[in-house]
């Protein structure tokens, strides 16, 4: 494997835990009120485009990226969902 | 172009906005108590990294899609440390 394949499977690899801090923060402070969650609506379509890619693609790579992206981004929307006032 | 780059391509579309609703609520509320400033900066040094790999794979999509988001990630740090505590 080359080191510029290596940068991008590391850049996946952040890319897949951008947000768990959000869901950690949310989850702690049980407040959401400042969070976007059209951002995370976004995110959520953005990740299914991005999950049927990797599948016509048949990468591997994009797909867990994305599916860990997603499951983090159901949660956050969960969360903003409970909290959204709070 | 294949139907398959089409959707790669509207994917980095999406992707390149996603930061764009969480920007815009927080230059309207001036209130970001809220939302995770690590999130951000690992989406900064992660878009870094995107970059990178744009420039060394000679990929413009990838770099034009994150130079977008760098943008919208740097102004969004920049609201959170204005208005953290609000």
């Amino acid at each position: 494997m080359d080191s510029v394949a290596v940068l991008g499977y590391a850049a996946c690899a952040v890319t897949a835990l951008t947000f768990l801090p959000q869901v950690v923060k949310t989850w702690k402070e049980k407040s959401a009120k400042n969070v976007s969650l059209l951002m995370f609506i976004i995110a959520f379509i953005n990740e299914i485009m991005w999950i049927a890619y990797g599948v016509l693609r048949h990468d591997n790579v994009i797909i867990i990226t994305n599916v860990i992206m997603i499951t983090l981004c159901s949660a956050m929307i969960g969360l903003k969902l409970k909290y959204r006032n709070v």
